[in-house]
């Protein structure tokens, strides 16, 4: 890997080598999945330009989409693709359930743009701002549907009713777990004190929930040894915990040309993330009286974004927020050790930690 | 039953025998299935008040509810105890999957009531109306996960892992059909002239599709008779056909009292439910005219609404909704001709037709 200042174009070279590896598996099947329903002769075909505009495909038009860029990295079924491959040495009987994984996770970004009022993602305008609120609440719960429907029929591509079930099961239940999270997340906004362990519970559903189960269920359809299925779960608790708080960390520091957001952009939105949660139970004196008063206001100017930015700077919020992505990164690569795992693939275990809780976007 | 006047608190009394009969068992499929996530000791359970409050249990604080009649007529759940019970004389096997069934019609409300800007359901405010549109998204989504899991779990209850996954597939499916109708019904909003047959294959989505499923997903845990399960599968088409053209005839010239709707609501609203689009089909000259003028205005005052009413009266709307509801029951009837079933439950499937097409709320 080359460390060239990283471009829009050229921040995908970064990723740990297996996103390369299953890469286009995991289109494949985002790709069967939708054509499967895409095909109505009738009015709701706008239903499936939303989405296809949503995964990066198509533009608002449903012409194909020719910057692919705009696509996500597919972090939730590369994770479970790889604990498939670790474990069996094989991926093929994963591939609906990665794609799965991928639609739900999609679901719920379509969902969370309506409810924080985003109006961009991937750099592109989100799916409620091009065709409104009603039309993106749908498409959202019928990506939803496209997902569950692609891993219920995952019977029908050989893997036994009883597997189907528990991964059907599990993914269910995690996805509730986020769900509850979001809830939690949004119960936050209207209070200025939280705790940081409130917020890491919030977190562990939010974002760790789905991690888990990608990679407790792509365990799962590789063997039925519980010992080593609970090990990939905890290893997917922790590297999610790692990547939300090195998310919060470039909502705040990260370079917008790189991570597609405006720098300081989650300050001015008064979003909770860890280095202010912190910040707010370490503070003190003026610094404390200041970030109540701002984050009790509606709006923020430039001046106090600054403020807040030397607050978190004093405080240590930036190294506080290292250090805990480093920890989990620890606990993560230490999940894994009881399990026997061919070289190559704790290799990339490690590989995978040391990308989420450094990356630049 | 008796004749009397209907009144607010004695609508329940003109329902089939069969909805007191299973009442009990889909409330206690219910309150299961919530309770089975209701216990989080952090900041989510706010997000179980608002999933109660939208199912007639408590009230707005958390307190409650004394007024039954704000909980819905469980007609779905209804229709699935039934089918398993006509078909194994047993209802035992079908309680889960019938309160999945209620808990993923619940969810599709709460997320029309923010489609659609309504702000009252049953006599109360709906759920984003209380609680905000972010929040009864999230609620919408936890219910919907609910009555997955309540279904995925049902082979805990003894159903085999196979029969437990079909009927998961089933659910899924048809919902993502009901999803698919949302979205051809939105995209009519924004056009002036829809057939009538266009109309129809809409509301075989959006309200059919349920329906069919309920009575599909009942019959399947009760039998492996492929025959019988596709005639209550016709047979929920059909009902689900009747009970929606009724449902257009009493958003238009339902008893305010008795229906929960406000008279003339749907064209107040612009609704071009079937009345509607039937009379924009047949109309000519003046009144082609003045449908078309008044369909295209933003708001419709009291002269508009008299002015349509009259039209809908001189092109015989009314009659013809009957028509199709009335067809719709027969071919109900036809439906289960071929299945042998006891003289109780073929009784009870007429009675049922009966009360879906001619219901006066």
């Amino acid at each position: 890997m080359t460390n060239q200042p990283a471009t829009k174009l050229d921040t995908r070279a970064q990723l740990p080598p297996m996103f390369a590896r299953y890469k286009s598996r995991v289109e494949q099947g985002l790709i069967q999945a939708v054509a499967q329903r895409d095909t109505p002769p009738n009015e709701a075909d706008s239903l499936y330009v939303s989405i296809k505009y949503h995964l990066g495909w198509v533009d608002q038009t449903g012409s194909p989409a020719t910057d692919a860029i705009t696509q996500g990295k597919a972090l939730r079924p590369t994770l479970c693709l790889f604990a498939c491959e670790a474990l069996s040495e094989s991926v093929e009987q994963a591939s609906s359930v990665a794609a799965a994984l991928e639609l739900i996770h999609n679901f719920s970004l379509i969902h969370d743009d309506i409810q924080d009022q985003d109006r961009e993602r991937r750099h592109q305008p989100t799916v409620w701002c091009v065709w409104g609120v009603p039309k993106a609440l749908v498409a959202g719960n019928a990506l939803q549907s496209v997902g569950d429907l692609a891993l219920l029929n995952t019977n029908k591509e050989g893997t036994s009713p009883e597997v189907t079930l528990k991964v059907s099961q599990l993914l269910t239940a995690s996805y509730l777990e986020m769900i509850e999270g979001q809830c939690m997340d949004l119960a936050f906004e209207s209070e200025v004190y939280i705790t940081a362990a409130q917020y890491l519970n919030m977190i562990a559903c939010k974002t760790g929930a789905l991690f888990r189960s990608g990679l407790e269920i792509g365990a799962s359809v590789a063997t039925a040894d519980a010992a080593d299925v609970d090990a990939f779960s905890r290893f997917g608790s922790n590297i999610g915990r790692a990547f939300q708080i090195r998310d919060d960390y470039l909502g705040i520091w990260g370079d917008t040309a790189t991570s597609g957001k405006a720098a300081g952009n989650d300050i001015r939105r008064r979003k909770k993330s860890f280095p202010v949660v912190f910040a707010l139970e370490q503070a003190n004196g003026a610094a404390l009286d200041d970030l109540t008063r701002i984050y009790q206001q509606e709006e923020l100017d430039d001046k106090d974004v600054d403020r807040v930015l030397d607050i978190l700077d004093e405080l240590g919020s930036k190294e506080q927020s290292d250090k805990i992505a480093e920890a989990s990164a620890e606990e993560a690569v230490e999940s894994l050790k009881g399990v026997s795992l061919p070289d190559w693939a704790r290799e990339e275990a490690e590989d995978l930690v040391d990308f989420l809780a450094h990356r630049e976007y």
